[in-house]
């Protein structure tokens, strides 16, 4: 075995990082009430002294979590839009991929997150503009991945309520999986909004 | 200041029902974390010997009050429904009831029970099965207000996906009020729904 010298602050960044994932694992596992400080350490293999000089309380932990989990989210969804098909079934590969982010597990602990910055100011404080951001960004993305223009009446409602749709049907799969359920109703709105956004090309083509 | 005699089965079944007020109050208020026995006892105005020996434990209270959530929403929903204009306009109508009724405190309430019963097995078992029925009953209510057959292709999931839309926007008006956006998003929904189905009358009647 050989030991490799790593300069403290990369050392340092990989502890921050190692802690954020235990972070995001243990709000899907177990809820932000069943998160704790101590099971954080203990999950990312961080001595809970160091644990508490990065992040004192568990709202500091927390907090930094929502910043991480941001990312994580863009990168996931630049990462499955990188690899969606061109032209003809372009706007059902657009809603399932978007119905599989939305029911995985970074939505569920964004969830937790959400459910409980409702009722804690600090951490709303901490929420409420990265979710803005986040939906920015995804709203901004889906208009690209459509191909579609904002400028066009009503175009820019039925992205929003794209992006609404897989939000609801998000939050119906963290009560039991509905996988099935979800990529039926996706095929069936697919169809819908090729109808509304491209009245002149029944196919839906993106051209 | 006369005093009537009322039978006890009917002052228990009273004292129930303020402990269950006050439960789905301090879920609104307070979140799934935040709500104790002690605060809903004080809420309720009821002893904490008498609230202790109707419900022993939180779990006891919040799965009641489950219960007592599904039928305020089926009620609430069915008074709504009552008040929809018929003919033109009915299907935006429709859209905007469903858009209010979950962006209300009960819905926000059913939320905390949602999130906290996914971490929660014994809550779980609770929430699950009335869950389901009232997501039955709202589709069929919904199938029934906007007059459409499930029989044609799409239709079912149509509506589906109307129920999770307004599930999405619900969600999203938890962390900010959001009804002048929801508004313009379910107007814009319903006339593309009713383009998908009513095809042949561009005017959306129901007849």
């Amino acid at each position: 075995m050989t030991t490799t010298r790593v300069p403290q602050e990369e050392r340092t960044r990989a502890m921050r990082q190692r802690l954020m994932d235990a972070t995001v694992e243990l709000l899907v596992e177990k809820g932000f009430g069943g998160t704790t400080t101590t099971l954080v350490s203990e999950r990312a293999g961080v001595s809970r002294g160091a644990q508490l000089h990065h992040f004192p309380t568990k709202n500091d932990l927390v907090v930094a979590a929502v910043g991480h989990l941001t990312a994580i989210r863009g990168s996931d969804l630049e990462a499955a839009a990188a690899k969606l098909p061109a032209g003809r079934g372009r706007t059902e590969a657009v809603m399932q991929m978007l119905g599989d982010h939305f029911a995985s597990p970074v939505f569920t602990a964004a969830l937790e997150l959400w459910v409980a910055a409702r009722t804690d100011p600090g951490l709303h404080e901490a929420v409420a503009p990265l979710e803005q951001h986040v939906g920015r960004e995804t709203h901004r993305l889906t208009v690209e991945l459509l191909g579609v223009d904002e400028a066009q009446p009503g175009v820019r409602e039925l992205v929003q309520a794209t992006l609404d749709l897989v939000r609801g049907l998000g939050l119906a799969n963290t009560l039991g999986d509905d996988a099935r359920r979800r990529r039926r109703i996706l095929t069936e709105w697919a169809r819908t909004l090729d109808a509304a956004l491209h009245p002149a090309d029944p196919q839906g083509e993106d051209g």
